[in-house]
């Protein structure tokens, strides 16, 4: 089992997408978020994640250098055509620009359309406690979920981020789907011919199954709760954007073009009360949850994102660990790219760009 | 069974919530939410939560005129004091004032603390629809959900409540609790002497339970990904208005001050596209969505809101059944508050109000 340090993953990233004509600042920025969710143990959207993005950009659903551009700026309102571009970087790019009108108007809101997957949200909750600033970031994603009571796809999985800045404890970072489960999880099943617990999914015709095979459309989290969360997700992300919705968007693992939208809100504590203040009243709410009475078996009440920023931590020190398959993967797609590396291994590719 | 019209139900409210020392203005606000929520079958929080209102005007747990105050102005944000009075009140002006922001910003957030109960959220989802804004209203409540893991009651109902314009279809408005069900469907349960379903509660050691009378805190809708909208709420009404939360909230059925908050976000969609092409695009996708394959044994999809939408219009043309319980309530309670009516019976009261 090869370890991967922080700077190694990020320098990897960064060479492998460049090499797909971005550019040095959207690679960078492609690299943080990827090797956040890798370092965070959000390993779906990590390194595996990539070799889909690479594909899409050698396949062309995603543009290297897209036309990301403004097409509506009033006050504290921003709107985005992200020009077919990889969605990471187009939500880091409308997170700049929405930061500065936060900081201007105490409220700002961006959204993006022509976009794609966004992939790890937490990455952007942690943008935001870095910031010093609360946020909300919400995208729409190809249609694997029916709406409450049917059996078509039409609506993603969804996914709500909301970050709060904290003083000395954790940020509380919420990244959540709307979908019980993500589609891999079905997959994996599948592969391993296990049955999936009931309620994970629907088949074609709407009834919850038990077999992978059989298994079409996911369900929302709690019940018709959770079909509201997504759909409002869609109205903010792709009816207040222009963005594609429902079948119109493609299948990134298909290496379609998604023409995705996502929505985001920052709002400046600051201009509520000193931010000082803001931040002791976070960290004595956590500190109240923490202090909770627990139930029998449970050694440790977290907070939303605390377990992720203690992996962090963890895998700061000790680096992350890439199975034989990711290590074959993304070396056999190295070559691919026309990447020009001594040997054929993965540690060789590493020793090319990491030294 | 009485039939009460709508015009009778708002002229009800309004004089018994005037009674109680509170402006017209006020009362009129308030009727309309109180009003809204039976006429869209949310009798939970109709005619017998006003039950409780009137009794916390009594008590003085609802001050009647409260020294409602902005505390924060900034641009695009504002911060209020509530003044300890009626939390439907509180959000209808707070309202007022970020709408009046919004359209001058685009987007625009309000905070409200020494709040209280919020009544109906489908309300304000409503509002926002016939002002052609999209918006979020969320707001603490008293603690009765534990954190997830653990066995202490420190977190409210925490409702979420998002609502979008349309055109020719009815508006979508979510209005969820992040619990899985209220309080008072476990109280229901114990008067008629049965069992809760599994998932419902915990008992007081954290341990599920299907005995109202051990149930001690409701649960999170969808594990923890509800605890973590549950804990956002929190941020957002609470740290960011500088509310009360967890055991410092009064509980408002026992006639304490609740002193919790709100945060209500308001968008002008005029702002990001012509308000018409928002609108129709939204009809559309409400169309695409009741379009879809239904599961076996549905007859109809429905998106957020509609069927509250439909009884509203129903029970405008017939009006609402006030049950004998209620009216023996409301009349005894008109008594207690000192209106002066000649007679002894529920139609009695009307009659004086109403003519």
């Amino acid at each position: 089992m090869i370890h991967l340090s922080y700077e190694q993953e990020i320098t990897l990233i960064q060479r492998l997408v460049m090499a797909q004509g971005v550019s040095a600042e959207d690679a960078a920025s492609l690299a943080a978020v990827v090797t956040h969710s890798d370092f965070t143990g959000t390993y779906s959207h990590g390194l595996s994640r990539l070799c889909i993005y690479l594909r899409q950009y050698m396949a062309g659903a995603l543009v290297a250098q897209p036309d990301f551009r403004c097409v509506k700026d009033a006050e504290a309102s921003l709107a985005f055509d992200c020009g077919g571009g990889s969605g990471i970087v187009a939500v880091n790019r409308v997170y700049d620009a929405v930061l500065e009108r936060a900081r201007k108007f105490g409220v700002a809101a961006g959204v993006g359309r022509n976009s794609a997957n966004i992939g790890c949200g937490g990455y952007y909750g942690h943008r935001m406690a870095e910031d010093n600033v609360i946020g909300i970031v919400v995208s729409n994603t190809y249609p694997c979920m029916a709406p409450y009571g049917g059996a078509d796809r039409l609506i993603g999985t969804n996914p709500i981020v909301v970050g709060i800045p904290t003083g000395e404890e954790y940020p509380m970072v919420l990244d959540i789907s709307t979908t019980n489960v993500a589609m891999g999880k079905i997959q994996a099943a599948q592969r391993e011919g296990q049955s999936i617990p009931l309620g994970w999914a629907n088949d074609y015709d709407g009834r919850p199954t038990t077999d992978p095979a059989q298994a079409y459309a996911l369900t929302s989290i709690a019940a018709h709760k959770g079909y509201g969360l997504a759909v409002m997700v869609d109205a903010l992300s792709t009816l207040l954007s222009g963005a594609c919705y429902g079948t119109d968007v493609g299948l990134f693992s298909k290496l379609e073009k998604e023409n995705t939208g996502f929505f985001l809100l920052l709002i400046d504590p600051s201009r509520f009360m000193p931010i000082e203040d803001f931040k002791r009243s976070a960290d004595r709410y956590i500190r109240m949850v923490k202090a909770s009475r627990k139930a029998e078996g449970v050694d440790e009440i977290f907070l939303p994102g605390e377990i992720e920023r203690k992996k962090f931590k963890e895998f700061m020190m000790t680096g992350i660990e890439v199975s034989e398959a990711l290590q074959a993967e993304l070396t056999q797609l190295s070559r691919k790219l026309g990447v020009d590396f001594a040997g054929d291994s993965f540690p060789d590719l590493l020793r090319h760009f990491c030294g």
